[in-house]
């Protein structure tokens, strides 16, 4: 807002009538929007904060009353700040943690192939439990990305979840076919990262 | 990876090798970073997740023992499910919010600008009081945006700010200037939104 030469009653009042245009249009928009229901949400990208984002909403939806189940496909081997806090609500969360680390710390296939689909029967279970109101399938696309389990599968399962049901996937290089299906996907995209300033992962950060 | 015509053991010998020199590449990396010590990071960009991933940070931190303090900006009048959450840990996690709700629901840039810098001098407090490991400052980025607080005043505090704190701010159209002192900068772009698809805002998912 260009301000030079205006007096502080007049920034006032120009801005609380572009605000009243905004709150109009916003009012009109959120008008139209009537539909409630299970959603399919995907957190992808390179940047931080996919799995962090999908702890925030399960932290939200805990809040809120709900009951969630959390499928962990690649980083069962971690122990994660969030888990500690999460613990606190044993009859609102229920984690399931069934990959063996990152890939590249097992270099075992057969392994890794056997662990991702344990994890999806269990998640297939839990997504027809009705217990649940939200699933959260954390790093689901890295088991996607290597052919661990087959993707017309997970699409088909996801196409026909409850429909009162919400889903999370997280995970980088998120398929096309998920995000087809999917009723908001979110990019996380690094701008800048202080791993490339030599900080090195740090307790309360990155676990 | 291109599998036609291999038998299963080629495959997962592939693997194992391919992952290997992952593996070395990824330690040879890591062995580079030592820096340890509190980080500026900052979620922007026009995607869902830049404050629940702050509120997945602050899980996190609070997990691994921390102290934090969480600065709401804007969005003081709304109950979040996550603040319920947070609420279980009142040693670790103090909130302040300080906002009257997003502006184009106040349409009084007075009444704003007096609460935006309120909750500065407060965010200012928090910082410089030893007991936090982490201050969040979200929504810090809007009123930025608006000119409600000198962004100079903020950029010299955060530069100078205790070099063993954490700071998260969250906010779409995050300034240049402070993408540049930054550390960590994640960018939420959005790729699909439910709300496109006529879907309400719903408990447990936006609030």
């Amino acid at each position: 807002m260009k301000t030079e030469g205006m007096t502080e009653q007049e920034i006032n009042e120009r801005h609380a009538e572009k605000m009243a245009k905004k709150k109009a249009a916003r009012d009109k928009m959120i008008a139209t929007k009537t539909k409630e229901g299970g959603l399919l949400m995907v957190h992808t990208g390179k940047g931080k904060g996919k799995t962090t984002a999908a702890m925030g909403l399960a932290a939200r939806a805990i809040g809120t009353g709900m009951k969630i189940c959390i499928v962990q496909f690649v980083k069962g081997a971690w122990e994660t700040g969030e888990r500690k806090v999460l613990e606190h609500f044993p009859e609102q969360c229920v984690m399931k943690a069934m990959g063996e680390g990152f890939t590249w710390d097992t270099q075992d296939r057969e392994r890794d192939v056997t662990a991702a689909k344990q994890a999806w029967q269990y998640a297939v279970d839990a997504m027809n439990d009705e217990q649940y109101d939200m699933v959260i399938l954390d790093e689901l696309n890295i088991v996607l990305r290597y052919d661990y389990i087959p993707l017309d599968n997970v699409i088909e399962t996801l196409k026909n979840k409850r429909s009162d049901l919400h889903v999370v996937v997280t995970g980088r290089n998120a398929k096309e076919e998920l995000i087809e299906i999917a009723d908001t996907v979110t990019e996380m995209t690094q701008i800048k990262h202080h791993f490339r300033n030599g900080f090195k992962a740090q307790e309360g950060i990155e676990f």
